[in-house]
Formats: C-alpha cells, structure tokens, sequence
C-alpha cells in the first residue's frame, strides 16, 4: 500500500466538500475529552458529545476539547456546524493524507500535523495526523487514535495551571505543535545516531544488510521531511498573519519553534547527504573488495595454470619423446617450474597486486 | 515517436495564426453535447452546430457546451467566430502538444489540461488534452475524443442541479478541473503502490526486470510532472488575477484545488527521489552478488588449480622419478594436499570470504 | 576545435569596439537583398550597397535589408554608419561566439539568435549567427551564408502581402523569430524521436554503440539549450521592455513565441533527465550481464575444475596406489564424480544461480 | 552518539523556557573572568558572581565579563535576572545543539556560534558553542569550558588598550567573533592541503586507506558548512538591522567579517566537490585497474587452458591411439602448441589487450 | 599546499587591518611605473615613491600608477595614507586569496580580480591577483609581480592617446579590467578545445591518462570559476552603482564586460558538464570492455575445463577401465569432445555472447 499518498478514489466524484475519510479508521468509538483551566482550578472530563462541551466553554479561561478518533462522520459534522468551521476544513481533517498546513479561518487558526511513531524496534515510522484548531475561546484537537502523545503537556497543565491560565488558549496550542516538534527533533536524533554507527561499520563490514538499512535511513528521511517541511515553512507564514489567534506576547515562543523546525530540516539535509556518502563510499570498498578478490584468482590461476600445462606435456603417452628417458629431466623440469612461478610472483609484485 | 513534442513540421511556414492539428485524429466525427442547468431544471441534448448551442444559452442558468473531437477545423473555426475566442487559442486548442497553461482573455478565461489514461495494465501513461473555456454565461470543454472522464461530474449534476445553478459556471469549470485533478493524484498513487511494492523485491530479486520498471517508473513520473507542474503554476497565477471569472465566493475552492496540486508535485518529487534511490541500491545490491559470486569462483579456483598442478607433476612419465617408485609416496601427497587445502580454506576464512 | 567558445585571440588587445570577424568566413562575397512590402506591390531586388537600400526605404511600406556574409568589414562599417548602429552591436554581430541576446538601443531593437542545422544525417547539430535589425522604417537581417533559413516567410510574404503591410516591420521581425524557434522545435523533436527509440534497444542491445549515442544525445541537448534559453529570457524582458519597436498590438505573438521557446526548454530539460536515466539503466543493464557472464563461468570452473583434480590424482603414477587395482574403483570414481557434480549444482540452485 | 544533533529527550516535557543542559558537562566548577579596559587602564581579575561583576562595570570603559563552564544553572539563572536577559536566550545558551544564530533583543544583541577545534592528529573536528552578548555598557562571553580561544585578544587588548577603548564593547565583540571566523579559514586551509596532498596520491595509490580519507573529508566539511552557514546568513541580518548595539563607525569590519564567511562557505563548497570529483575518480581508476587485472587473467587462462587439453587427450591411456606410435607426433605436437599460443597472443594484441 | 585558500595563521591575532602579506614575495624590489596620458603627450616613466607619483597627477590628464610587487609594507603604508586608502583595503590588497570583489568607497572604486596564466604546457592554471583603484584623478594598480599582462593596453594607449584621454580614467580602467577578462575567455577556449579533443579519444582509448586528464580539467574549471563568477557579480552590483567613478558615457562598455563575463561562466558550467559526461561514458565503456574480456575469458574456461576433466578421466590409470581397450574409444571420445564443443559454443552464440 502507497505509504505517502493513500488511495483518494473512495473521495472520487464526490461533491467537493463532502466528508469522507481517507485512511483507516483505527479506533472504535470516538471520546470527547474536555479540560478546563483556571487560575486555581482545573476540570478535567470525559464527554458525550461536541455540543455538551461548547456549552461549558468558559471565555475566562483556557478551554481544551480533545478528541480521539476521526472516523465517526456525525460527530466531525456536527462539530463543523457547532464550531462554525468550514465544509473543506472538515475535509482536511478526514484527509489523513493532508499535508501539514496552517489556515487562518475567520473564526479560528487551524494547525494540520504529523505525530511521528516508530514502528516497534524497525528503522520505519508512521505518522499519525494531528488537528489543532484555536478559536478566541479554546482550542479543539483531533487526533486518529486514542494514544499518550499530549501526556507531557497535560502533567505540566496539572503543574502549573497559572501559567497556562495566564498565557491563554494559543499558548497551549503553541505548547502542543512544540510537544510535536519536540517529538520530531528525537526521532531525528535516533536516526541520526544510526547514521554515524554506521559509519564505524562501513569499512569493516561487506554486506546486504548495510545496504538494505541506508535504503531504510533514505526513506526514512524522506518520509520526515515531507512531514517536517510543510510546518517549518507554515511557522514563517503564522509569523507573518497578523490577524491569527496568537497573541503578540506569545509569538516570540513560535520564533522559538520556528528555529527548531528549521534545525529540524537542516538536519535531515545533513543526515540524507551523510547516508548518500556512505552509499557511494560503500560501492567503493566493494569495488576494493572485489579487485582484491580478483588479483588473488588472477595470480593464482596464472601461475598455476601455465605449470599444469607443463606437467600435462610430460603426462602425455607419446612413444618417442626423448625428455622421458633423459636422466636429469625431471629435476630440471622442476627447476624450469620454480623459475616460471618466481618469475610470476616477481612480476605482479612489480605491478603492486602482491 | 516522441511522445513527449509532436511533430511541429506541418506547422511550419504557415502564417502564424492558421488553425492545423498537431496530434492525429482520434475520432470521425465531433459531437456537441449541450447541458443547460437550472434550479429545477435540466436540459440535456446533442446539438448540431456550435451556433445552435450558443442560441440555446440562458444567462439565469449554468451552460454547459461540450465537444468531442477537434480535428474538424471548420467547427473549431465558426467556434471562434460565434463565442469570439482569438486565433492564438484556437492554435492551443489544436495543438495536442501545448503545455497545460492558463490564459486570462478578455471576454473568457480558458484552462488547457492533460487527462491521463493508463494504457492498459502497462506502466504507461497517455494524455488527451482537455480544453475549459469558462465565459461568463457558459463553459465550453474541448476532448480528443469521446470518453467517459466528465461522467462523474454528469451524475452530480443531476442528483444536484440546485447546487451547481446558484454556485455558477465558474464552479462547474472547478467541479471539472477537479475531477482531472483527482485522476492525477489516483496515477500516482498507482505508480505509487508500485513503487513501494518494488522495495521488497528490491533485495531478494536481481534481474532485469527491476531495472526495467525502475526506468518505466521514472518516465512516467517524469511525464506525469510535466503535466502537472505547470497546472499547479497557473493555479497560483489564477488566485492572483483579479479580473478572472471565477467569482470570489468560488476562490475558496481553488485554493483547495492547488493544495491538491501541490501534493501531487510534492509526491511525483518524492517518488522520483525514492525510484532514484532504489535504481542506487539495487547496483549495490548487484555488486554484492557479484562479489559472493567471484569469491566462490576465486576459492574454487585458488584451491583446486594448484592442487591439479600437483597431481599433474607426478603424472609425467619421466623415467626417473625417485618418488614414484616410494612406498608412501602416495599417503604423503595426499598428506601435502589436505595441508594445502586446508591452509587456504584458513587464508580465505581470515579474509572473511567464507 | 572548440565549439562552444570560438578562437577570441585575434581580438585581444584592440580597442574594444574594433571590428574583427570571429568565426570563419563562410562564403566569398557579401549579398545585399531588399524587399519592400506594400498593400498591393511587392518589390525584391538585390542592391549594391548598404547606401543604396537606404535610399530606398519607404516608411509607408515594411522593408526588409537581407544580407549574406558579415567578413566584408567595410559593408559593415558603412551599414553601421549609416543606419546608426553603435561600434558595440557591430562587434556583436561579427563575433559569432555571441549569445543569443536582445538589445535595446535607442533607435532599434537588435535580436541575436543561432539558426539550428543538423549536419548531414548525423547526430551533431552546427549554429548559424543570425542577427535581426528592428528599426521603425526597416528591419536588416545578417546571416553567415546564404541559405534558405527565411524561405517559407518570404513565400508567405508574397501570398499575403496585405497582411504583413498592415502588421507592420516588427511582425516580420516577429515572423523571422517565430521561424527560427520552430526550427528549434523541430531539430529537438528529432532528437527527441531517436532518444525514445533508443529506449526499445536499451533493454536489447549492450554495445559502444549505445554509449556513444548516448554521449551525442546529451552534447547535443547541452548545445541546444545554450542557443535557447537566452531567446527564452530575452523574450520576457522584451516583454517588459516598454520602449521597444514592437507595437502594443503584435506583443500577443511575442507573448505566444514565450510560450514555445518555454516549451522547447522543457523539452530540453525532459529529454537530458531521460538520457541521463537511460544510461543509468545502462549501466545498471551491463552490471546484469557481466554478473550472468560471471556466474556462468563460476558454475562451469567451479564444477570441473574440482572433478579434473580428482581425475588428475588416479592419472599418477605413483607405483603404490591400492586403488587402481581395485577392480570397482572405476564405476565408484563416477559416481563420487556424479555426487559431486551433482551436490554442486543443487548449491547453486539454492544460491539462485541457476 | 549523534555529533549533529543532541539528546533532547532531556528536554522533553519541560515547559518551554525550562533550563536544562543539554550535551555534556565539561568542566567542575565554572569561572568568571571581568576585564575592565580604560584608555590608560587595564583590569583583569576573577570574581565570585556575575552580581559581582554586573557591580564593576564601568560605563565609561570596555567591559568583558567572560565565563568558563555553563552547567551551573543557578548562576545561570542569576545572570539571566541580573543582565535582564530573556528566559528563551539561556535556554539557548545552554543548549549546546542550538545553530549559530544571531538574536536582537532590546537590551542586547546576543551572538551563538561554534569555536572549531581539531581533535588531536585527527581529521575529525569537535565543536564548542561560544555566545557573546553585546550591551551597551559590557559584553559578556560564555563558553563550554577554559580554554585559551580568545586568548589572541587579550594579549591585543593587553598591547592596544586605547585602540580597544576608543572603539568600545561592540568592536571587542567584533574581535572575538573575527577570531572565531578566522579559526575557520585556518580548519579549512587545513582540510584543503590534505584534499590537494590526496590528488598526488588518487592515481597511484589504491586502497580502502584513501576512500576513508575521501568520506572523512565530506563528512567534516559537510560539519563544518553546517556551522559556518548560519554565521554568513546571521552576518548579513545583522547589517541590516537598524537598532543593533553596532555602532555605525564599526560597521565595516562587520563588512570585512562577513567577505570571510563568504569566502569560507565558498571554499567549503569547492572543496565539497572536488572530494565528489575525487572519488568518482577513484573509482574510474578503480575500474581501469580491475580491467587490467582481469585481461591479465583472460590473457592466461585462455591460452593455458586449450592447451593444457590438448596435453590432456595425449595423456589418456587408450590402447588404440594412432598418434602416439608416430615418430613425429610430439614434435608436431610442439608445432601445433606454438600455433595456437602463438595465434591467441595475436588475437589479444589486436584486441589491444597486450 | 592548499591552492585554494593560504595560509593565513601568519594573520592569526592581529588587530584586524594590520597589514601582512598572505602568499609569496614574487620579486625583490617593488616598481612603481608612472603614465601621463594628454591629447598629445604621453609620459612613461619609472618614480622612486608613490609620493613622487603623487605629485605628478595632472587633473587634466589621464593618470596611471601601476606596482609591481606588494610586499613593501611600507610603500603599501605609504600609498594608503598618500592617496586616503583606509587599512581594510590595504588589508585585501596583500591578502592574495581575497576573492574577486568590487568596493565603492568615498573617494576612489576599488576592483580586485585574478589574471589566470596556464603553466607551462601544463592543465594547471596558476592566478596573479591585480588590484585596480580608481580614483577621479588617477588610476592606481598594484599586480605580484612584474609581467607583460598590460602589454597590450599600453601599445594601444601609445597610439590613441586622444581617445583614452577623451573616455578618461574610468576608461583606461574598464580596458584594464577587458584584457583580464579577455584573458579568462582565451583560457575557458584552451581548456574547452582538449575537452573537446577528448571526445574523440573517449572511445578508442581506455586507460589512466583520460581520467587524470577529466580530473585535471574538473579541477581547473572548478578553479576558474571560483575566480570569474564573483567579477560577473561585481560587475552588476557596478552597473547599479550610482556613486561609483564610472561616468554614465563609459557604463555601456562595463555592460559589455559583463556580458563576456557571463559568456564565461556559462561557458565554464557547459564544459563542467560535458567533462561530467565524459566520465560518466568512460565509465560505461569501461564496463562494455571488462564485459567483453570477461565473456572471452568465460568462453573460453567453460569449453575446455570441462574437455580437460574428460581427457584426465581417460588419462587414469585404473587397471579395470573397459574403455580404455574398446577400439573404437579414441574416436568415439574425439565425437564427444567436438559434440559438446559444438553445443556450447551454440549456447554463447543463442546468448549473444560471442
């Protein structure tokens, strides 16, 4: 199955604007999760539905209404008409092949992203994708699939609900995308690290496994840059909105994110060409490797094939070949043996293959 | 031949201006198809003449002029007269090998496209190009030949004539863009899919084969790209033109087209880079096998030549050979061959070639 | 000799503006032809002297000053003086090394382009130096030799004169430009056949031969596109260019001429990415066969080489060797041999080898 | 360990503006260095607390208040209230991954960047993250551990003390980014000698040794691009920012600091792709070698081999072989011998294989 | 030692604008040449001192000072406070790896350039950096050493003295700088006629020399480049220069400059190319040749290994082999030699092999 681009033709023909969801669906039944931060207090709770949550929005403090699982088509469209978001965006959030991107909606600052998971103890990595919509008075977050991903940020929420209270509602969303960012810059890192233990084997080590896991690293990055690009450059543009949800006192915590996305990048560029050196430094040892073998069959086989030649002159059955019946003959036969092989072996010392 | 720029030479010397189809004719005779969609209404008919369709046109209703087949120059040329499109278009719309463009005329806006077709289960792609002229009263699409590629949008519009009527014809000419669009991004999925299944090929195959769709993979992308970069660039310049005849209510939709575009470059880029890599890989996969190939020649060869040459001494037939007539003689030579043997099977070991 | 940058050390060290032909003399005498385009008359006629075509010009009328040869120093000089072309232009036009390039000047506009020929029937492509004089009464066009370049726009101007009298000089200028990029479509379209019939024989045919055509295709695709982007640039300053001789109502064509040398350059690029993956797969395609050649003679030598050994070790004649007495020895001999031959090829078999 | 990007797992879950330290500590007990430079006096001594230095600073003169060791967060922190610096620079500072980056903050203009260090005899090249802060009335330097990088310009500023005074705290913070940059022009040169030194080697020389070489050269450069990148971007950003602590009259030098970068990055690049050319090189040589090799085997084999079977057919032991009674068989035999050879030693010298 | 970049340890802690020569002394005693140019006089002569030189100016004239030798710091002291040089200038004057660079400074332009002379017969092109400083009375220029590279500008100035003294200073400049660059295009067509001569050697020769030779040319266009493309930059951060001593009349000349510039680089980037391809079909002969060796080698080694092992079964010397006294074995075991023999042979020759 296409990895980086999942199959549309259920979408197809349909009215644009139509809500269907594009990927698996990966969890049962969807959970509304609601929490609600104030200076001393803090609510946290599950609830029914998307409506029950909007009525308890409190507008003096920060309110986040989080929600697992996407496949449940009544309860994203109600969500649409209740949060007045609009028909595509809904559609963006069905799209789980949806390039991250941002859109500064009239009532709302959405943020589209990916959560990168590696895949158990393998060199792959999956991506879930993540909504963050802030509005003036809370922020909504959809994600695919019930997972600990926003578990640090909710610990720190318990800690310090003041800061967060007083930083308002796209502060915590900017905490979120960080969370997510954050999540990028370790993946990287433990790539990266493999990348540089390779390197130690490169020049011990001759086989298909080597190759086989800079193919991995290859796609691997790919696979992360596509993912990664698309926030660094939505970063610049969010600076650049002056009518977004963020506040001027907050943007200097995006600049912040910003350089981390472009340190991010810069380092998939650094990872990708290191792993396009060891590729190419790789097929040169094998060509070392494989003259290395050569010159020790070319100097085997010239020596000793010419020699069989010689032996196989004597073995011959002919009555009247007058070096059989010479005495010496077989002692310097042996003599013209020695000289021709340590003629040989002077010879391709000379040519530097001994 | 070339598939890629046709042959301009029957163009060559005319009057710049003058109406010749480059490409062959791919049907006998040009239909017009007329859809006149109104709230309640649908009008659906074949019409004779390109006069008879421009009679029927109702500025309070979404016209829909569609014609099958432009080798018949005397239509295309009472087309241009009646709806006053200028020669250069005209020219565009004959030359099958025009790169998709858009173009901002005065009394239309007109929209040159690539459909592609997947020959068969081949890897292979074919374009037929397709022409939207959007007026202010009516669209007017133009194919090669008569095919099923709007029949999607057909069945919407009779399910949903309300709709399409109050957004306009400039969302009908979206709605069909659309629909190209979507193709695009089911192809590269396809290629995709084929890609992606190569990789695990990619280590266990080694034949021609694989270099074989690894090339197909890459022409095709690479056609795929030409035909789709230039749509996501005019895309951008359409945003741009203020005095187009998409109206500002629809733009919402466009924008929504190019983040599609633009997914479909990114993942024409991505698989290119991917196909590339894999190409790399599989020659070092080959140099592998090449190696485990001529180490096993080599070991061979390096153990068994000199053992002959050995035997072939004492199968001369010199009379006087001291160790012929030796009562261990024999026990002894094979003594001296599992010595030697055995002593290059250590060597080799330590090489690391067994 | 190069082909790219020709022999400038006969300028070197004269007073920048000196007149000096760089480039080989091309034919023995100059030709000075002069049409003059009228609504209903049309005079052609050769002229002596670049004095003698001014005298005749008539501002009311398209003149077109056509002269083969540019090594008669003094013929340029005078049309330098007398048409108030600058010492610098009259240097470009002499140095045939000279970019395609479009200048502005105050009371001109001169287009320096490359005619395009394909040498014989082989693969190698030669530039003629064709310069294109725009003023408000007259153009003045200069070529190497004569030649039949501007044949199909001199047919046309007798069958329709009206027309380019109404158009005006600038159209005839355009009309010449359209002329020659249509050569550049048409010289690519070729090359561009041989590259896609060269893919059926990359998978069939492994010579030099492919090699070689392989390194002409991507000479000749390297040359062209030098000769045509900087036609592909100017033409969009032309565009911009606000003072130039092109009127308001012909810029559409100039527009329409963009468009093609656009298309021409994307082809180039198209067709070079192709070459250059077609001897990827080349190569790719050589690895293959060497490592099938190898294998071949790794199963042949690694088989016999083995069972001569044994051959070789009953063919001494050693006088106490139990076997050979033994009266099965013989038949046990094959069968050992049989086993091994055999247990050999099931080896290979297993490494897939076979 | 990852050397491009550190762990910051560490960091992971920390509200953002958390001080952590990431990389390694490197030093036990950090030291603050104060240098106070008036026209006519110097003061050089260590104190206890930067609150202790903040005490000292002298309007008047150039302060440099220069700390070893960054692991102590209190003192860190200490330094943030008291020098009013921002929570989101310490934790820059402290993060020992961060890019070089130039930041403009009211109070102060604060430069990151990377001193190089070579590590022994090596070719490898480990970096310590050096930051200065510019305000109006001192500069404060920090750095991973002692060490003796700025100690050129202390012994400048011990000569110079007017020359360093009159220009004021900017110009020295210009001085020790300039010493920075120069240590990368020295690394550079430094690298570049070892690839120039390769080239003697690259045609005479064939083993794994260079390979490694050749990667270790990509991978410091592509290092040290990665360092000195940002500096040249940050250089030009500087200039331009109006409201820097630059003061107009040292501008210049910031002009002349900058044409350094340039010139490093640009060196870097060439050297880049000179190491690209060299191993491409190496492996033509590689190839050219191995063909050599294997003609001289082909060579061998191809004579030895026919006609070590020729012997062998006169050394079977069939009774009925009429050959072996003739007198003349083996001298015939000879002939025949000679022959062959003689004819396959042509056949190679025309195939120009000898 | 490193070409590229030298040595500037000797530079290393020094307040920056101290001057210090980076590179050799070429001569032992620095010359200062002295040229007065007037509609009718011309004075050429050697003076003792740049103050002397000072003196002579003649505002009315055209003023040349040209030095050879820059390793008298103080002259080059001496010249910058008599002639209101600031130190930084000096500063790049004496550093010989400055890049090319143009400098607008209060009272004079400053342009730094290369001249490129090819050693002896050799590829390798060695660089003399010239200063030119042109000041509204004076043009001053300083080169390493004393050469013959104005040559041809001083025979023109001898015989049109009117002309450069009515185009004044600025002209004698902008001539200057057109023999350097001149002298780059006469290079560029040097190395890119043995590019192109190698062509013709690229598939008949197989051996080191070719690669060395690419390698050689790699490395010089390399060097070349980085030498001209800064001066095609200068030149058109000149040409906007509002303030510079060009005087409007003489600005169409440095356009002309830099088109030729342009010319240059171009043609540097197309050579690099078609030397990239070299290689690349050098690489892919040289497989089409170790291929054919190789299938020669296997040919040959597959037909008579296995003929051998047959003769060695009959060359046993079993005392129970019933063929060896069968009278018809010696023929029968010539018909299955030649039989298979004849089926190998048959089989390279179905598998294009022979």
């Amino acid at each position: 199955m296409a990895r980086f681009l999942k199959d549309r033709s259920k979408a197809k023909g349909l009215v644009p604007g139509s809500l269907v969801l594009i990927g698996k669906q990966k969890m049962e039944k969807s959970i509304i999760q609601f929490m609600q931060i104030d200076t001393d207090s803090l609510v946290e709770e599950e609830v029914g539905s998307t409506r029950e949550a909007l009525e308890k929005l409190n507008p003096e403090a920060v309110n986040w209404i989080n929600i697992y699982g996407i496949h449940d088509l009544d309860m994203i469209q109600n969500l649409g008409s209740e949060f007045e978001l609009p028909g595509l965006l809904l559609e963006d959030i069905l799209n789980t092949d949806q390039q991250p991107k941002y859109e500064n909606g009239e009532t709302y600052d959405a943020f589209i992203m990916k959560m990168m998971h590696q895949v158990g103890n393998s060199n792959r990595i999956h991506a879930e994708q993540i909504t963050i919509i802030l509005r003036k008075d809370c922020i909504i977050t959809l994600q695919e699939r019930r997972g600990d991903v926003f578990n640090p940020v909710r610990e720190r929420i318990r800690k310090n609900k003041g800061r967060i209270r007083s930083h308002g509602n796209d502060y915590l969303a900017y905490a979120l995308m960080d969370t997510i960012v954050d999540n990028y810059t370790i993946l990287i890192e433990s790539i990266g690290t493999k990348v540089e233990d390779l390197e130690d084997r490169l020049f011990r080590q001759m086989d298909t496994k080597i190759v086989e896991e800079i193919y991995q690293f290859k796609t691997e990055l790919n696979y992360l840059r596509k993912s990664i690009r698309p926030v660094r450059d939505f970063l610049v543009l969010l600076n650049r909105t002056e009518d977004s949800y963020i506040q001027e006192k907050n943007r200097k915590f995006l600049a912040d994110l910003y350089e981390l996305a472009v340190q991010c990048t810069d380092a998939i560029e650094l990872y990708n060409s290191l792993v396009s050196d060891q590729l190419n430094i790789y097929n040169s040892n094998m060509s070392n490797k494989m003259n290395e073998v050569m010159k020790t069959l070319t100097i085997f086989a010239s020596i000793f094939i010419p020699l069989t030649f010689v032996a196989g002159i004597y073995g011959m059955n002919f009555r009247y070949m007058p070096e059989l019946d010479y005495k010496y003959s077989y002692p310097i036969l042996w003599g013209i043996i020695l000289l021709l092989a340590g003629g040989l072996l002077y010879y391709f010392k000379r040519k530097k293959w001994l």
